[in-house]
Order: structure tokens, then C-alpha cells, then sequence
């Protein structure tokens, strides 16, 4: 049996966001005149042969430590389905 | 008052998706060796003045129609906050 860790990985507040400044940048430019802001973020949906929901959390926390997210500046939110 | 538009583009079915492949490679090299498959997407949390959640939904989908997805490769669910 499988399970699927779903992982959003963000930048931290305060954090400079230049790709959500261009995507505002150019749907203004598109005609959008009632943008406030604009974040991005970015989702990794990682299926694991695994049985147990509490070591899927637990290896996908290692994954964002080891490779996904980056501690100075992101921050990530761990489900799991 | 505002709205938050928050858009999840990735790829379809069948799309290949590199940066997947990357992703499983590289956590495999780091010893996770039950991985089945990666996916990944992107999420654009727009805020926009806007009070009708109508209205906002329309505008979200607009922009996906003209920058945010590329019709013939990319899905995008829409949800507004």
C-alpha cells in the first residue's frame, strides 16, 4: 500500500517573493487592476510504499530537512492522503 | 474588502514532468528508497480587491487563460479564500 505526502513548500514572510512580483507585474500589465499581492509556492505530491501515516510524515519532514526546502528562507506544510 | 485567489496549475496527465524525475532522483541518491513517483505543481495565492466571489472566480480564471497555464499541457483548479 501506498501513500501520498503532499508537501507545499513556501517562501518564510518577509521573505523577498521576484517570481509573485512578476506574475503581479504582468497580469497588470494584462489589464488586472485590482491586484494586492501575488505568493507563489510550489507542491511536490510524492507517493511512498508506505503503511504507517506517522513514518510517512516523519520521511517526508527528512525530505524538506535534506533536499526540498531550503531553512533560511522557506517554509513547508506536510500532509498526507 | 478582499479576496484571495488561490490558483494550483500543473501538469496534465501523461505530461512528463522533468523536475519530478529530478526530484525522486535526487531522493533516492539521499537513501529514500520507497518512492513510487513524484509530481509537482505550482500555487499562486493572488489577493485582489474584489467582494464578489463570483467575480473573483471569473478573474481567476481569466488569468489562468492568459499567463498563468499553458493550455495544452497544464490543469488548474481554482479556489477562492
Amino acid at each position: 500500500m501506498t501513500k501520498k505526502l503532499i508537501i507545499r513548500v513556501g517562501l518564510k514572510d518577509g521573505i523577498t517573493d521576484p517570481e509573485g512580483a512578476n506574475v503581479k507585474k504582468s497580469l497588470e500589465l494584462l489589464g488586472f487592476d485590482n491586484i494586492v499581492g501575488v505568493k507563489t509556492s510550489k507542491i511536490f505530491e510524492i507517493t511512498v510504499e508506505e503503511l504507517d501515516e506517522e513514518k510517512a510524515r516523519e520521511e517526508a519532514e527528512n525530505m524538506c530537512k535534506k533536499l526540498l526546502a531550503n531553512p533560511v528562507i522557506h517554509s513547508y506544510e506536510i500532509n498526507i492522503e
